[in-house]
């Protein structure tokens, strides 16, 4: 099947586009009516760095691709609308291998109302997905930046961390789940392979006037480093306070390593972390409650810079290190 | 060095930001203010598929990758805003590596008025870029399809065609240009590795009327069918009409292939097709000379579907075969 016949079929499964979708895939350009001010960004998944198709399903691999770039809008307050896909594809994924990699996409899609409105689909040596998300604002100021904390506002964290990291042992080796019950493992593997992005929450959170956010993509250490760093304050984080997902605790202790590491250093948690002034907190918290979500002030700012947490040997407390790129 | 660093690196060297850009490159996301309606593209190069490092320097592959996405914005008549980059770094390439890349990119987003607004890094097997571009325009009525040809409208084709192709034959064997002046050769390459979207005329010949309009970037025998099945009419060119870039019929003869070859099955020229009805072609010709660009007619559309060639032995002229995806 050649590149044209397989941008053929891939646009055959999209599902109708959204209202600010005027042309969808199929032209030079998709074109919409974007709503006042948008919020645009691009998250790449690379086999062999970011996933691997012997643990994840090539659905969830599609799945996860687009949960990792919505859930910068998420961080933004941004309402979901399109996303672009550029798709390279090795010479061992043939064409139901790229439509089920679509389905994926397209179920994430569909519950968050984001149209797949384009892309490119290339030869390469490894699967590679790269997603552009564009999402919608009435205005640019209603956007929630990583620079807006100020000294005194609190630290809030949505959900709960080290469900991502766990999982992805878990799936890479089933028999750590033996002290689990099903739904806890279950759960965990859910969480490494299709991760929801807190979308919604991300606007209750810029609805409730949050001065800063940023989505916890890298792990909870390194975020909270750049929004630090973004806002020119220092945040003073108390990880006693960080509430674990159910079943991570029991596979770090069967690993031998302290659970906190997951959820500092795990990453793709994507949870969202805020600052918000304290006259604020009551409000956030009652609106992720009314979304069924958790929001657990865990921190503060104070003047300074840079990262400071308690509660455990700092040392223990590692921004997820990243492979050098040269 | 690893990926924050590359990209505060990156972050660094970009120019500043457009009218429309509110939030550019470092926070979750890109914030811009858009104008009326957008149109958006993806255009992605992966190194050995659609480049080689050996042929191409690293600063016209960026070049060149922009270029190919900005194509897409020109032949939708949409004014070029901004340019997100998903980079795939492979082991062999350094810091010094990605940022001469990265200044190829810059060179042709400062001739357009373009701004690279975000991206991603990422490591990779193989250098590979995925290019996402924004054009604006007042309102989606405005841009150009390729679906609105119809019978008895004229076919336009900007500038020269076979350039492209015969550069690369060039780049990869410069004895062939022993029989060209320097300017001609030099003129062949350029083509090759800094091709310049249409961006100009694109808007030119969206203001003067223009029906449908498709950039070529897979050859004329290809991308003159797509707008002939889009619009749903039949596409009769005359390809003797079809001006060759200098230097094209020399090295087609060098290398014993018909000229018209490079021009229809060549690709890369990332030259305009537009349908245009007889009684505005002369303020589509007028406009384009005012850019100091040729607009040639080279056939016209009529009842049916598909595409006749007529002046030399059809099967000479091939769209260019895309290697099979699996």
């Amino acid at each position: 099947m050649g590149e044209f016949e397989l941008l053929a079929r891939l646009r055959e499964r999209l599902g109708a586009p959204g209202p600010r979708v005027r042309l969808g895939a199929g032209d030079d350009a998709a074109v919409t009516v974007p709503g006042g001010a948008t919020a645009t960004s691009v998250d790449a998944l690379v086999e062999g760095v970011h996933f691997s198709r012997e643990t994840a399903p090539l659905a969830s691999i599609g799945f996860k691709a687009l949960a990792a770039a919505l859930s910068d809008l998420a961080a933004m307050g941004a309402e979901p609308g399109e996303a672009y896909t550029a798709l390279g594809v090795p010479p061992d994924l043939d064409e139901d291998g790229c439509l089920e990699l679509l389905a994926g996409l397209e179920q994430l899609a569909a519950e968050t109302g984001t149209t797949l409105a384009g892309g490119d689909v290339s030869r390469a040596p490894v699967l590679s997905l790269a997603i552009t998300v564009v999402g919608h604002g009435p205005e640019p100021g209603r956007f929630v930046t990583r620079s807006g904390a100020r000294a005194g506002d609190a630290v809030v964290l949505t959900g709960e961390l080290g469900g991502a990291a766990a999982g992805l042992r878990l799936l890479g080796d089933p028999a750590l789940g033996d002290a689990l019950d099903r739904g806890t493992a279950d759960a965990l593997r859910e969480r490494q392979l299709r991760p929801r992005p807190r979308l919604d929450e991300g606007r209750a959170l810029a609805a409730a006037g949050a001065a800063a956010m940023i989505d916890l993509s890298d792990g909870l250490g390194g975020d909270a480093g750049h929004l630090a760093a973004a806002s020119g304050v220092r945040l003073e984080l108390d990880m006693t306070e960080v509430p674990l997902q159910a079943g991570v605790a029991e596979i770090a202790e069967a690993l031998g390593v302290e659970p906190l590491e997951f959820a500092a250093g795990g990453g793709e948690d994507f949870e969202l972390l805020a600052c918000v002034a304290p006259d604020q907190l009551g409000e956030a918290g009652r609106a992720l409650e009314a979304l069924g979500c958790t929001l657990t002030v865990i921190g503060r700012c104070v003047a300074g810079e840079g990262l400071a947490l308690s509660g455990r040997d700092r040392r223990e407390i590692r921004p997820r290190g990243f492979d050098q790129l040269a």
